[in-house]
């Protein structure tokens, strides 16, 4: 059986290989981008027409299709702390305005939390003169402490 | 010498002993609340009129004004991976959705990062029928790798 | 200020001293019993009227009252892996039993978790011949993968 | 010689290809479902009876039957702390809540742990209209501290 | 409140200042000299007329004597691996045997474990012309895997 | 060239295969059972003779007499703490009655350790009408410490 | 797919084999020799002209030539803390000056960082009578905290 | 006895309270400012007239000029990894160019390293059109490996 | 009761205030400097002759002398991997050539350990024209592998 | 390419196969047997003469010859902390002794290292008549710190 990483291993390569973008693929698939580029990396289960949808455009044969309908056990970091500067700037986030962010939950909401699990993000470029921004939007479903 | 998280924690409880809000010290001190909530809890430097400002409201003292305006060594979490839930479930973002958000900053980008240093944060309730949600917004200005 | 762990440590004193127990205190309180003995071990804040009554049961004064409404910052382990006994077997549940609990959850509901902050606990002993038994439930909603 | 960790894969595949559930497979072993999932993962030893009727439904071949019954090196986590969601919310109830379920078995038990091996675990879907529940009960043997 | 561990270090500084030994502290609380040491290190609850045994031999006050009392959280190593060169020697006899230890357990007793709980320990002297040796007894009750 | 814990793997998967028995193998190398059990997991190197009379009984092959002849580099645990719950029990047992251990040899012997190399074990079963019992004994030289 | 880390093996080892240098390889790319030598490295992503042109000088195929221009997940450290005693004395001036380091950017620039993106690294030999002297310097822009 | 790190919180306060910089101080000792720097905040030991002349500035007492002449123990990161961004920026460059400066100091010297003890660091601020810069310069004397 | 520790850092500062050496302190005690040192900083229990000795010349009180006659929790290290420079380069030594050892050990003397208890250390200068070298000595009894 | 963890591999089988010891192998390399242990470890990089004479004595290939000639990524170690037993004596030695040595360097030096750049080692047996002894000498050029 081909595990969800090999796949998304695969996918990666098809994708520079044919010149394909996230994007490309999501539209293709017909869901979100962020989803589908998290689907695609093995984090989200796919259905069987999405998975045949993304293979098919990827050139990618049905192992691939099999794996991308597969229960994720999800975790994607290598390491507890990532070191790809990329990804490293959200954990510093984290480290900076963590306790920040929970303050402002609670004084807006009360004894909850923000659910990852409903939950969307986006992505996306902001013009700017100084410098474009990058603009990443949490969106999850408050889940209020509930006995 | 108090130190900055000894400030943090008399700010604590004298906004519960004073019923104040994150929202309201914002306003005395004049900065967006995300700037001012991270800056009292001691990881943003205060200007001295700024400090002056938070101290009154909060009726603390001088050596809380001179906490608030030292130079942070930032990072706020006691553990690598934090225990509290309300903020584990950025954490468990980043483990999810990390690679996604680097595929898709380099998609729209190319190589390199999201400030984390120019950057701000809006942290904000967003009405809806099927439960209402947290929406975080991290927005940073765009580094490309440059030599 | 009485952090909220400095107050558990005062009400277990209390607790020994007294002869209580988290079953009486619950009852003073009107909250379940698991719920109590959360909040008075600092992972709940209590309303202002449920910290005067526990308060009041335990002789304790308004430090402590002030302590027990506040907005705790959760995680209760001094370790990663917990090294006490009592605590340790269900980190060993956890390590024998979560992919199975995992598959269980996904074959019933499909691609969810347990919420464990819509979520109550529930400690009781089972009268057995072959010896009694400690029975633990946990019930949490349901919360399907949604975007 | 397959081990216990490869057979649980070519199961996990089998399962997927030909459409079985772990109830089912539960029921074709004759043993309860969680007991009966948690052994194909590979944390409990089969007997030669049970290992040939698992491997007959899942047209697995007579590798998987000896490694079915090897006794196993138990602990299934891949990392201290899970990272996978569904199953990290059961390292959170014992973070939030681990201290309160020692505390309540010592009140009606008196020193002593719930055991982990004189244990059987259940997981069930409770119907809720406001959402249905995971309902997970852990059952052991109390086992006194006993010189 | 005096906590265990400080009742335990107020315990060694008596001990080393009235030149008594742990077999006396033993027969004097009237337990096996293991448990009793175990206990006065914070390791077990003791009854009231146990700590006042102890106590008054070892001339220590009221407060002692509650702490003694305490229902212990148990772990007594400061580090996940012990530096002690005597405690350490433990730890590197479960490196080289450990899966020794647990195959000859499932030889001649099937799958389970020796308890922790229902458990005795004994530390003695063995003459040896070759040099005495220290013979330590781990003695548990088997546990069978019993669902 | 074959690795002891290659050899380790061979020999659990023929001694299954032929229904040996680890008492079984230690007769026909002629050396205790914990010892003979050590060594074929990998732990201890084995004369020319012994390992030919193990491969020999387990019909493994000349690669297998060489790998038991080599020197080990010690240490059989994959994590720093285990997690099969058979082993672990050993670590909890240092956990909670480590510093016992330590006081009691430096009671009875003054300033010096356990030798884990000059050292002997044994697991035998104990019959108790209370359900019986597992005795592992460690036994070593003491030695003391001397400049 | 070749990953970037696997290409690098192969460069080293034509390297080695063609006896090259990374000056000389730098100047066959023409870049400067510390972006080269990361790049190469897998650090970096190269155009598909640098890559040609270092693939073609290390006779290796269109593989690495795909390869050296994937997107990195940076981060070349097999251990949190190095071990190799060439690349550990960095982590140690690290240890030792890192304050000071931290001290001297906040006195000449205010509240921000050296960034590590907007970068570039030379390492040179300088010769000195007393020992020739290995001169790295890390050159960074500014990057002042701002909201 | 006032440790070095006591000191430290000493010195930095002082130097606010008084409006002092770390080249300044530096001047007053007569030392590099990055040297000054390091000794003052506890990581090199200073002579009895360098701590004097520090201490005279700083309006400090004796106790620090004996601090401050005290042979420390280094290592002044309170995390493997550090947390603050201004000192995270220095381990993020190790970890994605910590292998090319091992092979370009290899290309140019050989098998050896650069010292962290014959050492001697500079940190400057270099104008630019496009943004001031941080220069940090390391610079150590290679040391050959040699038996 | 004064801790080992809390002894050590009194002897430290005497040692510093009275301009005292530890080669003048072992003399005093009458015991190898080495030994003296290591018992002067907690990890050697001390005779009450001894102790007396070092208390007296280091002008140290009796709560002193009690604490350097207690037996010792070994293990000096704060960190599991020192960071201090002169320390560390002990642990590099290991790393480069523990393995080394490991194999001439047993190439000379067959399976076994050097002795770190039956063992004495020496530290000395060697002049030497090319830079004086520091000569450490570990001289520990074999102890071979016996059952 | 062969690494020179494989080509060590292949050096340890080829030496017992072949009978051969480890001061054989240094006289045929013609330099120090620790050094060339070490070397072959894949610790240091060779000169082609010492590779093609050891592979020569070896009786391995051209692959091998390579390797030995590679620039190493030092650090032999597995495990932070050693569990080979034979190893982990000189990592306790360090728990124990290492203040002491970094005392004892200090006094007869001043504030430097010890180099492990400039090194040497030598493992040699001791006759005792109450036990031959280990002696392992490590010698390393002092360097004083130095700006």
């Amino acid at each position: 059986m081909m595990t969800k990483k090999e796949a998304a291993a695969e996918i990666r390569a098809a994708k520079v290989r044919l010149g394909l973008t996230w994007a490309g693929l999501a539209e293709a698939v017909g869901r979100p981008v962020s989803w589908t580029t998290a689907a695609l990396l093995g984090q989200h289960p796919m259905s069987k027409d999405e998975a045949e949808a993304a293979a098919e455009v990827l050139e990618l044969g049905p192992e691939v299709v099999v794996a991308l309908q597969l229960q994720p056990m999800r975790g994607a970091l290598e390491t507890v702390v990532p070191t790809d500067p990329t990804i490293y700037r959200f954990y510093e986030v984290l480290q900076v305005y963590g306790p920040t962010i929970k303050e402002l939950i609670h004084e807006q909401f009360g004894d909850g939390i923000m659910s990852a699990i409903n939950f969307r993000l986006d992505v996306r470029r902001e013009a700017d003169p100084a410098g474009d921004r990058v603009v990443v939007t949490l969106d999850g479903k408050f889940l209020p402490y509930q006995w």
